[in-house]
């Protein structure tokens, strides 16, 4: 067997953790757990691949170049790495029938995974936060699912004046543009122009919105309607030409965020679509103000899911949000500090006298099997300012010495935050060393 | 699009994990990462697939029926789901080059991916946690390392007279098999035959010994050897035959194993081989003792596997255990009772008066940025019977109750375990609930 050393190499678009890295994916990953729980939210997991047609019934047969597929050896049944958790929610809500709760607030942390080619804040495997509430229709619902999305940005340091949640409704878009003379049936090519329109000239911009049958003063109106946007909290009826039942859609979910207490790290942007087809309502986006990196996040209502995937009618809406772009954002405002975010441990045990060396292993052992963190050195070293050196490396609150004071049981703990010692009876050792963590 | 139902199925050998089944896998997740943690284990991940030729180094190109591998379209890399953890291990290991710390214990719970026939206790896609010693050869290593599986295995609620670890090591079974007439170039075959003994029957393994170069009484001692057990605890110095070296070899391991206060738990059978060329001395499974399962986990020392990947010569030794079989073992035992891990409600919100239900959102909203579990009804019913009765299928712990008495701005807490209700302002609302949850 050669050494073919190039091919070992992490597979482009994806991440080693080194424990620094894990701590940092843990630190983000428990914060949306317990935030979810909070929030009322069960766990659910599916698998990590799915059967291929899963995908195409949704979003057609150009998808399946943007994911990884593959069958096993000899077997003729495609699957592909899941894309996005979505489909997977949907096929396991149909599974359940009629024993599916009403309402079913479900969450999971899956590992998700693109052929595509990999950018800043867009890898080919990444873990996103999915959540969802099925069988609730209206701003309530919706609000609810930007609450959580919030809450859990602000558990991690952020604030509205770093982060916005930009939203709109697909309904209240249609009406507007077909006030300005868009017909019906290029209805979604006004919605994909709209989505697109920062990714193209102005001059494209203008022969695409002519091309939808909008006179010059009509396209003028779709660019200032695409740039529609309000301050943060503000009450978004007072947005110009709404008619009475779009205001309503609008200012139903402010009342609801203002209910939820988040109406100030959000605003609406009538420029976010989220795709074509796909959502039925509120629709929004959250990304960091300053506008520099991809979406944190994003969703909205999808009232027809479900039952494309062969189940009954069920109002539904989510999101998702990528650990991706969300750690670039939290390292840009200094939120990730790696080195707190590692565990760090309760007890150092050190050996300072060499007849003493057959306790290291035991009492280390019992420390841990009392339920604390602890370390001991595998040096060879018994000198005691060196291990205690390796002590403070890591981090850690106490050091136990063993040295010949244990020929009378005796133990002497080293407080390496308050530098003061201790000698405690070994028989005591567990209560000892709850007193000095302040666990007792 | 149509509705192609017949292909919304989990795919073969994966599962769908409702919220009782995620609680279950969190319980066991939560349970090895807080043991990991405890005994000094620092947490890694990887991609979920590598390079395929990152198997074929380890195992061979006969592994590759063994995977789920593919390429991307259009692309010509080849990938592999990755079915192991090591090797994944031994790529970010070799990557640090002089930077990796002397010892490192890293542990992971990958998912991990076989293109094999499902069975019970074996599945196509499964959760694994793997933890490693890179650095420290012998016994005190392979001590810590069976110390830290045990003590996961306790936490999780079993006991020795329910799980045993079965040790061996290669060397001391080498010079058996040399002692019984074994040739240095037949000890491969012998130690593929030793692995699968209890696989054929008996006049097959006669053959197969014989075919060695054993003559009729080598056989059957042989067939002993396959089957040399000690008891649990008991020194295995004892085992009749035994080179002085191979003598310290079992022996020095028991001595670690009584530091670390886990003697009991373990004992030798001199049948467990772990497969043929990846390990270096000592071995070990850990099973059920009914033997009604596979095995629970397998693990041992590897000490020269860091250097087929391209690294420094490093001494090593790992374990893995997987979630299928642990679960199995922990439901047969009533060790996995789902209702008491699901997350519990603080408390559930109900309103019960309709001229207040302005109320419900913010109130429930203020206890979940206090950080407590916070749930609502979604119903219309203002019937307090039945929505105390909904508190109640939530297992919530209080019931918070907003009727008339918020125009005096009082709230009704009511305590669904001890039944006694409490009035309290909602200025007080946090206070209140963290007082009655005794976490005041």
């Amino acid at each position: 067997m050669g050494k073919p050393r190039q091919t070992f190499q992490t597979p482009r678009g994806t991440r080693d953790f080194f424990p620094a890295d894990m701590a940092a994916r843990r630190h983000i990953e428990s914060c949306w757990r317990s935030t979810s729980t909070a929030w009322g939210f069960d766990e659910i997991e599916g698998p990590t691949f799915e059967h291929l047609d899963l995908y195409t019934v949704k979003s057609g047969p150009g998808i399946v170049n943007e994911l990884f597929s593959f069958q096993r050896s000899g077997g003729d049944t495609n699957y592909a790495l899941r894309p996005e958790f979505t489909p997977t929610l949907a096929r396991m809500a149909v599974s359940q029938g009629k024993a599916l709760p009403i309402p079913t607030k479900w969450f999971s942390i899956p590992c998700l995974f693109r052929a595509e080619r990999p950018q800043r804040g867009r890898l080919r495997e990444h873990v996103q936060w999915n959540v969802d509430v099925l069988g609730l229709a209206e701003a309530p619902a919706d609000a609810e699912l930007i609450s959580v999305a919030i809450a859990a940005l602000d558990r991690l340091g952020l604030d509205p004046s770093m982060v916005q949640v930009k939203f709109s409704h697909r309904d209240v878009v249609a009406n507007l543009l077909k006030g300005l003379g868009v017909p019906d049936d290029q209805l979604p090519a006004a919605f994909d122009l709209l989505d697109r329109r920062d990714k193209m000239p102005a001059e494209v911009f203008v022969d695409k919105a002519s091309s939808l049958g909008l006179n010059e003063e009509a396209v003028g109106r779709f660019d200032e309607l695409a740039h529609t946007t309000t301050e943060p909290g503000s009450d978004p009826t007072a947005i110009k030409g709404l008619a009475a039942e779009d205001a309503g859609h609008l200012g139903e979910l402010h009342r609801c965020l203002k209910d939820h207490g988040i109406a100030d790290w959000c605003h609406v942007d009538l420029g976010i679509v989220r795709g074509l087809a796909y959502y039925t309502g509120t629709v929004f986006e959250i990304h960091e103000t300053s506008g520099a990196e991809r979406a944190i996040a994003g969703g909205g209502r999808y009232d027809h899911l479900v039952e494309l995937f062969g189940g009954p009618s069920t109002p539904a809406c989510g999101f998702g949000m990528g650990d991706v772009v969300l750690s670039l954002v939290l390292a840009d405002r200094g939120l990730l500090d790696v080195e707190a975010m590692l565990p760090r441990p309760d007890a150092f045990v050190v050996c300072i006298d060499d007849d003493m060396s057959s306790h290291l292993v035991p009492v280390t052992s019992r420390l841990r099997h009392a339920g604390y963190h602890a370390r001991s050195s595998y040096k060879q070293t018994r000198n005691p300012g060196k291990l205690l050196k390796e002590a403070n490396a890591n981090r850690a609150r106490l050091a136990i010495m063993l040295g010949r004071e244990l020929n009378d049981g005796v133990v002497v703990i080293k407080d390496l935050e308050a530098g003061e010692q201790h000698e405690i009876q070994l028989a005591e050792l567990e209560q000892a060393v709850a007193r000095l963590l302040d666990r007792s």
